[in-house]
């Protein structure tokens, strides 16, 4: 069960983009599992992917198909990752963006694939193009909700978010959905997400603003330390409305990154509420540390700590493991007796011990909250970051151990 | 249950050490939870200990008294790590040490305490206090079965071993003892390792070997990926038998050095086999890497993987997770296409792709067995290196998130 999750409410339409999703049966029988996304000519796109080197066949082209030319279309199947399937595989995704091609009347290069699902199979690439028909008769700008719906894994709940904000007498609005579940992890993860926009943006200034919203949601969330061979992080604009905005500055430019990096947090943030197994969403605020480097360092080795996160299923106010992974993160000297722990503002931990007012029960009512956050003061500097993860439960074990069978 | 572990058989003693072994009621009732080691006059030590920033109280002090003389004596207590205590913590093991040595009539300098279980919670020093004249009552050369199951923790079984080795004529012994269970990762775990042999050692050579061995092997092993408090890993010599070895080089001391060696394998193997809610015992041999290092860094990459690991759990041969974590491992440029991964012995990845002999059904045979080999080739060099690791199972979840209660 998702936690503190809602199922989005309406997503508010980019004009310029229109979305279709159908049951293709890829994997399964009667489950939306085909999306593909549509824009005007002239929308520009940026793009951030996985770091994985083993990065899958849609991956490749994608980049590739996005480094010449500015897309047309999206297509995205869950089922299979199409990851690890070699030549054969590369053969495959470029296969699908042909046939999605030749609907449209654009060129194949014009379409960008993205895959998530199982790894090392052959994408059942007929069973593709022939649905492809039936989801180019769907798109519709009012499809987000659906293809939300049609990007879901493991996921309970579908995923996405508007915003609108004015930008010079302008409104612009920015989308975005977003699926996750499993092997979350920074430098993205078995995550996909499609933002949008109408407002008027230069590649360079797009690119700016995708790198900067990853940076500060996608990749400050871990669910299992696992980086997946398939994430991606799209960002289109469809130049529709308000200003031009030329460069990564000025105050135009600041208003829509911070909408766009909004989306992001939210879907990133929606990613970990609803992650294999969840019981619970705790944000792991690091403070004073020497830098932002430091503190996220220190924030991914406690939230990839088994220990510390079966601790947080049990509702179990062990600290002395959170105090472990601290003391064991890639950072530069720590003094023990300065640092201090707190547990929704309960204090425990303080000049290298349990803080003397602390009392067992009161870290036990602060650990049953289904939101916790942790907040750690490095007492070194002045720099931060945040973490957002969740616990390890028997359900995660459960669902990965069964997720082939 | 421990995966291809029997409880050892008896111990070899070694000339020059006692060991007695008692139940203190540290924690918990009618379990033997105090160990003390007494060695005499003219023993030479060196020890590994934890890299945690937030290293245990006894862990600082037997730094101290290890750096200014040879050790008397050790102290060792279950139910309580004596981490996080701050610095009445550091007066706790103080006055551990000052008990015993006032027992044997040494300098409180002499004595090394080492304690593991619950970090955060302070050292009934009384209770322990109380039980040392009993400790020292009962110390005997063949106490070292004894000793092995006096320093369990969530361990469900004794581990040690013996080797015997003849250098120029002479026999040398060996004996280890060591408990691990959780928070087992490299550079140390929680763990504790005691070996001894009655070799005549310098200070010097001693170090090498420690560091040596220590490194060939609790370095290698991965559990969770969680370094404790406390790890620590002491090797003494008695100084009995065989030639003087002065220095870490010739063939005595590599004789020595080999069996050091080999006992601490066989410690970190039984913590791997005997890991919290173990059900297979895991081998990550990397081949044909650019360096041990980069080998190191990809078989932790994997035997840290959640997704992995639950696989393993699952008899899954879900080879794409393995791939995954190969591409996410911290190393230099991989080529996909000439990497292969043989689980054992059947291939089942090579050019890119699942191999096209692989059959799904030799793949789940493979991983049914309660003995891993994961072979991987990274096709760039000549390294190697093996790391050990256990599965993910829903005993793992259980037992962490109920240690406390």
């Amino acid at each position: 069960m998702a936690v503190g999750l809602l199922e989005s409410e309406t997503l508010a339409p980019i004009a310029g983009i229109r979305l279709g999703t159908v049951a293709a049966g890829i994997r399964r029988q009667n489950r939306r599992d085909l999306v593909t996304l549509v824009c005007e000519p002239g929308t520009v796109a940026a793009g951030v992917f996985t770091q994985n080197q083993f990065a899958a066949a849609p991956v490749l082209v994608a980049r590739e198909h996005l480094a010449r030319v500015s897309p047309r279309a999206l297509v995205i199947n869950t089922g299979y990752a199409n990851a690890g399937t070699g030549s054969a595989g590369y053969e495959d995704a470029r296969r699908v963006c042909v046939a999605l091609a030749a609907q449209l009347g654009c060129d194949p290069q014009e379409v960008l694939p993205f895959s998530t699902g199982v790894i090392g199979e052959r994408l059942p690439v007929d069973r593709i193009v022939a649905a492809l028909p039936r989801c180019v008769d769907m798109l519709a700008e009012d499809g987000w909700t659906e293809a939300a719906r049609g990007i879901m894994t493991t996921d309970t709940i579908a995923k996405g978010t508007s915003r609108r904000v004015e930008i010079e007498g302008a409104v612009i609005t920015v989308t975005g959905i977003a699926k996750g579940a499993g092997m979350i992890h920074p430098n993205m993860a078995t995550m996909l997400a499609f933002v949008a926009t109408d407002a008027r943006v230069s590649g360079e200034a797009l690119h700016a603003c995708v790198r900067a919203a990853a940076d500060a949601s996608f990749n400050r969330i871990t669910i299992d330390g696992d980086t997946s061979t398939n994430d991606a992080c799209l960002l289109l604009a469809t130049g529709r409305a308000g200003p031009v905005i030329d460069v990564p500055q000025g105050s135009a430019y600041r208003a829509l990154a911070n909408a766009v990096r909004e989306v992001c947090v939210e879907l990133a943030q929606a990613i970990v509420r609803d992650a294999e197994g969840v019981t619970k969403f705790i944000t792991l605020e690091i403070v004073n540390g020497d830098s932002e480097a430091e503190c996220l360092a220190v924030g991914r080795t406690i939230g990839t700590s088994p220990l510390v996160k079966t601790a947080f299923f049990a509702s179990d106010p062990n600290w002395g493991r959170i105090l472990a992974a601290i003391g064991r993160a890639p950072v530069g000297p720590l003094d023990p007796d300065r640092v201090t722990i707190d547990i929704n503002d309960v204090r425990v931990f303080e000049r290298g011990a349990v803080s003397a007012h602390y009392r067992e029960e009161q870290g036990a009512a602060a650990m049953r909250a289904s939101e916790v956050v942790v907040r750690i003061d490095l007492a070194r500097g002045s720099a931060t970051a945040t973490v957002w993860t969740s616990d390890l439960s028997h359900d995660y074990v459960r669902i990965n151990a069964e997720y082939r069978s």
